[in-house]
């Protein structure tokens, strides 16, 4: 690194989470902030969030924790969550974001792994915390609840009595920005969790990445639902901070309650939120079923965790609502590319949503590169498919304490572990897993492609590709398909052949094609194709024979 | 400071202008940027602009010029002092931006202060470079042109030409973002100019502010108008550059050109711009003299330099356009505060007016307090005035190399001179500048405001408020007016006093009221306070006696 004259600018003032809240508590004191909890919506504003978070701050003070501290939290998207975002990193401490969906072995792992010293849980998942506290020893836990409640957990505190007791104004110390401010462990299927330490700096930037991108501003009004225990929930809720815009907390729900966040979008007119397609299509199902016909016009969601299907993204265009397909990771804070349209591009209609599929651009502040099975980058042909590797501002460059990291991290890039393309106007299409992609010679072929392609058949009920070992070409893809009752024994290998010649090079076909009568699935109801490789693994050298 | 745990994200990515055009280059290659050159309009894109910077940094590199070394430039806003913004900073040097309409003593100061070794020059600009050549030794010089030109600058290069024979790829090196990458000095109006060094960092933040605060995309077009020589042209261009907009460059032009800026936004199509009311007021007239009406709907400019009139933002409105009010100084980068209507204010159609008028809202990363003249704190009640202090992100913390630090700077505050109020909602308003203020014992009394109400009678052609002394209350206002010659002699001293008591409170209002037949003025038009006051300084002491 080269360093030039050193500047005249106050280059020392710390890019920090207190700063958001002083500003918008300072600027837009009177903007609103709705939180649905279980006792009614509870409507405060940020001149208020400010006062209760300088309150917890100084109890969490008062109870010992200081700089350098974790204090893990398990809840829904409330009020009190979003104000822990504040008062726990305030203090230069860090906030454990606890997923509670994860198995219990692999919650206690998270607890002990990252040390922390207490816990905020929602009442709602006390039997939850009781548990965890058996297995991790907590110095003392908080209980956000609007109400009188039993628990097992010993010492315990009411958050809101903290709140009432505690002095609602603080001077806060300057934090260095590369602290760690929050902290989330990524789910991976295999292995242990692995902790990834988010900076002051990074959410700071990243969140400001989201504002600028999406232009939100105060007139805006943003819903939090994505649970802001996912890569922070995406950061909707800090970005929305930043700029005061109204916030809307939906509290508890489930997937089956996308009527309820639909209700929440008409009823307090939520202009920008974010979500993944699991529940935008329930959403967009109930939505289709209110009379008269709802116009919410200048709604933004950004959708992510999967590709959103075309279908879906029409739909809600028909009542005005934008998708705009985001693409991340629990590594990645998440934003690494956002999908927009560029002027100039001259696309048909259906040319149009197909690219509203791809991941998008890489949004400033982030670098992605693919690249071969030796690390050389690939250019940028919108064929070449390779690795899909991520640095920047606000992305991981290590996992806290972990030998993973040489696994998955190589001179500051993250290797994402998806398989992607990247066309020439820097569109980046995601066509696989790394692991599941068919490495074929010195050629990669995407089963997912060759899935997605196959089910459109009208014959095809499901449809599985995976690779197999091969004398010569180290792999090759085979089929392993359903096809639906009205069709079983009435389509052959070579019709399917021939329809997948229609968009597929010769190289690229299955070497054979196998129909089944099911398809083995894992706990989480995807192909289980670990399995299905270890069953054919001997498939076709065995056949050769 | 306090730390926390170091955190597991990339914290020492930094952040610098090279990312920002390697960004452009790479996701938005072919959107255009329009170049006004005296050969004609000179079109090309990021991609093209990247080669460029390349090649320029690739020949500077060649010719001695490191990280820590100055490289000046003096020129109209064209592409090649865009160009410059990357091509000098990427090697970890710093573009010193000279003032062309400095006095020539302080253009040699700035060079002598600032060790420039060599300096970038418009063709048009050759005689003031050939006479700051003979105040100052630079070892090279570049003259940016589209001809071939006979100059006495020796040894002198052609940017074109250089660009032609140097490479035009780069492997940049990263460079620390506390790094100085541009330089402006204040064309204060007493003493030598002050050095304001940029840092990578605080450019990169400010821009970036800039874009989420104006909500500037890539369908945006940003057209150049504030030279880039001032406050880096508050940083319209690079914020562009951030998003992939287009850009479009006006080249030279003088205030009688207010015609030619408002046909590039027609012809470019151009949606946000920057400028003063000097050159917006000219631009409005010429705008309602075009038929058909144009409709400029969607076109936001940032209005600064001075308060934007009423008149002038209602006429703009009649054309679609959105006047935004926006303060801050070389200091500041510039940005302290833009004007934005928040939503819920609920305003007449005048107090929406007046309120536009105001300096506006802190932007985030930026902080402001008024303070008395202790330096001790006053509220956000609309009526205390102080002077206003800055600090934050992209805010000077001192001046380089240069004694005068102390006087300016405090625990990094900025002192701006401004004498201001702040409302209960946020919304800075300059009632004065310190020095024309009137401190009559411990309160302070606005010259300005004064000035404004007494110029709003019918029968006041000037008028003029100063602080003389006073031997109870240190200071008292008197006021030097200049009457209509119709009214002359046929308005008395009580009549004015009684228009003043309708808005003022009786200790504010001047002690006496002294009518002339002209007031002297400084060699830019305004009055020329500091003789005034030298005048009549004695002269309530010796009116008691």
């Amino acid at each position: 690194m080269i360093r030039g004259i050193p500047s005249t600018m106050n280059d020392d003032y710390q890019l920090n989470m207190t700063r958001i809240i002083q500003h918008a508590a300072k600027i837009y004191p009177k903007r609103e902030i709705a939180s649905r909890t279980m006792a009614g919506m509870f409507r405060y504003n940020y001149a208020k969030a400010y006062e209760r978070i300088c309150a917890i701050a100084n109890a969490l003070e008062d109870l010992g924790i200081k700089a350098g501290d974790v204090v893990g939290i398990m809840g829904f998207n409330t009020h009190r969550f979003y104000e822990s975002y504040f008062s726990v990193p305030g203090l230069g401490a860090a906030l454990l974001e606890l997923n509670m969906r994860l198995p219990p072995a692999d919650l206690s792992y998270v607890a002990e792994h990252s040390g922390a010293k207490a816990l905020f849980v929602d009442d709602l998942l006390l039997p939850m915390a009781e548990m965890l506290a058996q297995q991790h020893e907590f110095e003392f836990f908080v209980v956000m609840s609007d109400r009188k409640v039993e628990t097992k957990l010993d010492p315990v505190y009411s958050y809101e009595e903290l709140v009432e007791r505690s002095k609602k104004e603080r001077e806060w110390e300057e934090i260095d920005e590369k602290s760690t401010a929050t902290i989330c462990y990524t789910s991976g299927t295999t292995g242990k969790p692995k902790g990834v330490y988010y900076s002051h700096r990074s959410i700071y930037l990243h969140a400001w990445g989201g504002v600028a991108n999406l232009k939100i501003g105060t007139e805006d009004c943003v819903m939090q639902i994505v649970p802001m225990f996912h890569a922070n929930g995406w950061g909707g809720h800090i970005g929305g901070t930043m700029v005061g815009a109204k916030l809307v907390f939906p509290g508890f729900f489930t997937l089956q309650n996308a009527d309820l966040l639909v209700n929440l979008i008409i009823e307090e007119g939520v202009t920008a939120t974010n979500a993944a397609p699991v529940i935008l299509i329930p959403m967009l199902e109930y939505l289709r079923k209110i009379e008269p016909k709802p116009n919410l016009e200048g709604l933004r969601i950004g959708s992510g965790a999967s590709e959103p299907p075309v279908a879906m993204m029409k739909g809600f265009a028909e009542f005005g609502v934008e998708i705009i397909h985001a693409y991340g990771a629990t590594e990645t804070s998440p934003l690494v590319t956002l999908n927009f349209v560029k002027p100039g591009l001259e696309l048909s209609e259906e040319e149009y949503w197909e690219l509203k599929r791809y991941q998008g651009l890489p949004v400033l502040g982030v670098e992605v590169k693919v690249v071969d099975a030796n690390g050389n980058e690939l250019p940028w042909d919108g064929k070449s498919m390779g690795e899909l590797w991520i640095k920047g501002l606000w992305i991981a460059k290590e996992y806290y304490d972990d030998e993973r990291t040489k696994d998955s991290f190589v001179d500051g890039w993250w290797k994402s572990g998806d398989v992607a393309v990247i066309t020439p106007e820097g569109y980046v299409k995601v066509v696989d897993r790394v692991k599941d992609v068919i490495k074929s010679g010195g050629e990669w072929i995407s089963s997912v492609d060759l899935e997605n392609y196959l089910m459109a058949h009208p014959a095809v009920y499901e449809a599985c590709v995976i690779a197999v070992e091969h004398p010569k070409w180290q792999e090759r893809p085979i089929a392993i398909i359903v096809l639906k009752p009205d069709y079983r024994d009435k389509v052959t290998k070579e019709e399917i052949r021939e329809f997948l010649m229609q968009r597929f090079a010769k190289w690229q076909l299955p070497d054979d094609i196998i129909f089944v009568n099911e398809i083995p699935k894992t706990s989480v109801g995807k192909f289980d194709k670990k399995l299905l490789r270890e069953r054919y693994r001997k498939y076709l050298i065995e056949k050769v024979k």
